[in-house]
């Protein structure tokens, strides 16, 4: 079995409206940061895989995403593996 | 003026309990995936800045980072920019 890192990123869709970053957002001008725009927040998930290959690591670490870690009617998510 | 996008991640420090990534690691068992372990859970934000130069935008960034978006006690952060 080989173990694997995941780096996982589960943002809101672009077309759903995400508060807490406009929150961010305004709140960065109040700190002088004005000229960033545009903040939207998600998760970013780390975790330990063990698996007979890389192919193998991937439709799990997928299967994980789709039926836990995100909520497709809200949120997309993206991963990269590499090896522990 | 160029326009830039940050990806940040902020994750809990290594030497701090993650209790929702400890709960998620719990769940993974129960839907037959136990070969995920150590399951970790920060943010990830994206956001748009605009500077004069890549070496500006990263200052500004960081500032950002430093100030409103990770609590450093328990936090960590790293980030990317790339040209939008």
């Amino acid at each position: 079995m080989i173990k694997f890192q995941a780096e996982i990123d589960v943002m809101p869709k672009k077309e759903i409206l995400d508060p807490q970053g406009k929150a961010v957002t305004g709140s960065m001008k109040n700190l002088g940061l004005s000229e960033i725009q545009n903040v939207r927040i998600g998760k970013h998930i780390t975790l330990e895989i063990e698996a007979e290959s890389e192919a193998a690591a991937t439709a799990k670490v997928d299967e994980a995403c789709k039926n836990l870690l995100a909520n497709l009617i809200m949120e997309s998510y993206s991963f990269t593996l590499h090896q522990a």
